[in-house]
């Protein structure tokens, strides 16, 4: 496989240390450099305080982006500008600024992967899960976490459910007459869908969707146990963005 | 192993029908005959329309009683009297009955097994989730059933809820800030404890309950998929019976 | 939504008495007529002993076959001839007699479905994992079944092993100096993947394929429950067959 | 509740570190010192390097040894001399040493508990499992761990299996004629039980044990997602400690 040169910026964040080890473990990726913009990083790349400054000097194929909002488009931009194509992690990006990527990237025919979420195996549990919903009317979604987590549901499940509207037809599951004897059990109810928020100290964060049918059900499940689990989604967008010649936003929208 | 010689009385009946086929199928069990009122059952054993014309002429050691509940206390008060051991799967018994057939029993010196609920790994899933509730204070049940069922949480549920409430201090579980975006989702709470009830159709008859500490979790799951599950608490309990000399009213208290 | 007027070839056997419960049970699909060899199907819509008296009298949209592989070849000839849709789910026609029948479906631009397996639970999970597979290399299948199955792994298990590796590059799994202290530990390995067949009086037909990375499973699970899982295959190929032009072999490739 | 007070052999380690959390967070507990042969514990306690020199001027009512065999036995001796409970994490005595510690806890009427295994969770899943086995003969467990682990099956899943055997008659599970077209499928053997390990890159320590009987599965099912699993059973130990006068090995032992 032909060697991918990588810069990363934000390499010392808690995204930026878990990309700097994938990338120096993936024996066809090779790490050039690092942008820091305190210059602080310890490693044995150059490290640079600045992004143009990086880019007069180094010719990377590809620029890992894990910096924040405010920095990340500039560097998304600029990137794009030296031609490199840019992998990124940060959300926030306003509509405008992401067309005016979109169009950069289009004219300048260099790959652009903006993903909000690159654990590869959520993405794929909610594209799983919005393709069986075609063919299964009753779904049920449980999800479990920590029991620090705030929120109940979860982002996640909540974003599940949209996904699986937007192919099914609202239904109200379950017996017509059922009835909770205490209030609660039968869960949260999106467009007729329940959710299921367990929530218990140990768990970390976990989902699974299920869906019923007559004499069967199918059930898809993502356990996340620790932040490592981005680098999978990291790995196939440095990979995936050589042989695109436009900006895609959103991990589910590589996958095929 | 000597064998045990059993009447069934209610032979018909859903229950029934899968206590002869046990019966039947177990080497140290001999069916000798049954109690069917209406004296239609079509068996290759003796059929009495009643009790006592039956122990008149049979003489077995177990009477499996799968009738009603008026016709259960009588059934068990007759076999103690004609020293027969019942094993008693009808509910509904008043609290002057079961005192009554206790000082029977005890005065007979003859075991007398009553279960509500024959479905063994039901009742070890209860049993099991009491004594654990002793080491880990944060627990969620979750029971999930065919979506025809009318009441949510399940009976199971709620007798299990009750069974961890005697040996768990009351507890309030999750972040004390903890936030329902969408009502419902954390499920319905008895003594601190979440319980969610989760209908589809294809689904049978299940429970998990899961108990979390720091850094692990612990689940005791039951999948009921056919009444035959009912049947092995029957033959324990018909085993069991032969080693008493007292009244036992539920099956738990027999496991040890 | 349009009515589908349908035909029932092989109304009394197992899949057959399902199919006629499904048909008469969905709004949109009407049971028009039945064709049973012997004549002795006992239902409310006229009974046919042979394919072309029939389709002389009836005009179905749709033949539902489920017959055996002798007949199964000849009806769906038939039907097509007749302008009539086949949904069939014998297996054991040749390669030849396939072609055939793809090139009389083409000429008459009729669909048609001719599905070897009709749970559309287990067609999605297989499909699931195939896709999944491109983005996990490390996979383990644990199939569980009732005791009494024969062959282990089970024919499922196999054929997903042999769809994942249609996808990806053979892989050893685990820490090359693995070990086994008791022989077979690690299960059975196809291309590397490994699979576990579990067997337990009470379960029925259950498989999950589980993916790992760093940091992260994905699992997809499939419980099938009683052979009425077969019928939403059933009813999405009705839906679908009316749609196509050609015929199409395996449920997997209509699901999209 | 009483305040417990607790010195703490080993406070650096991997386990001693989360001992210290533990007791520092567990309201009825008070850390009043720790023992460091190298002195070296940066805490807000006293630091001693010598055990007889904290126990001369220290009277805590328990010690949490988490040292090693070698300095585990006579840490564990002193402490007794000195009238000090000992909870003791460290395996690696000899059955004399053993002794030696069960007469002089008996004759100072002092309780001692000594635990190769602190994972409460793991201990109830071997106890459940072996209670079970009394009811349900048909028993498979797998175990699932990162791919990491050398040897398979692993020790808890054998040391399951072993409590088991104490309880169950040996039975060859599955149908007699069964056959593996693929070899191992079926697992390893004990006693007829099979052990299936499941091994993927993101797992980290889980196990489950699964009963069959007709009609019904019991699943007990332990998740270890990182050291302080352990904790939970040294609390439970530091409680009963206090209300034991013998010495009891093994956290089963302890746990009702």
């Amino acid at each position: 496989m032909e060697q991918i040169k990588v810069t990363i910026a934000g390499p010392r964040g808690r995204m930026g240390k878990e990309a700097v080890e994938l990338v120096q473990n993936t024996p066809h990726f090779t790490l050039i450099s690092v942008i820091d913009h305190k210059g602080e990083a310890s490693l044995d790349v150059p490290v640079y305080k600045d992004i143009e400054e990086c880019f007069r000097t180094e010719t990377p194929h590809v620029l890992i982006d894990l910096t924040t909002p405010e920095v990340g488009y500039l560097h998304t931009k600029t990137a794009l500008e030296y031609g490199v194509r840019p992998v990124v992690g940060t959300t926030g990006f306003t509509p405008e600024e992401l067309n005016e990527l979109k169009d950069l990237a289009e004219s300048t025919k260099l790959g652009c992967i903006i993903a909000p979420n690159f654990a590869i195996g959520a993405v794929l549990m909610m594209k799983f899960s919005q393709m069986a919903a075609k063919y299964f009317d009753d779904i049920e979604i449980i999800e479990l976490h920590h029991d620090q987590k705030l929120d109940a549901p979860s982002g996640t499940a909540v974003k599940t459910a949209e996904m699986i509207k937007e192919v099914r037809e609202a239904k109200t599951q379950g017996h017509p007459n059922e009835k909770e004897t205490h209030s609660g059990a039968r869960g949260a109810t999106i467009d007729g869908m329940h959710i299921h928020s367990v929530r218990l100290p140990g768990l970390i964060a976990h989902q699974q969707v299920m869906f019923g049918a007559e004499g069967q059900t199918l059930t898809v499940r993502h356990d996340s146990y620790n932040r490592a689990s981005f680098m999978s989604g990291v790995k196939v967008s440095v990979e995936t963005v050589m042989k695109l010649d436009t900006l895609v936003y959103g991990l589910e929208n590589i996958l095929d």
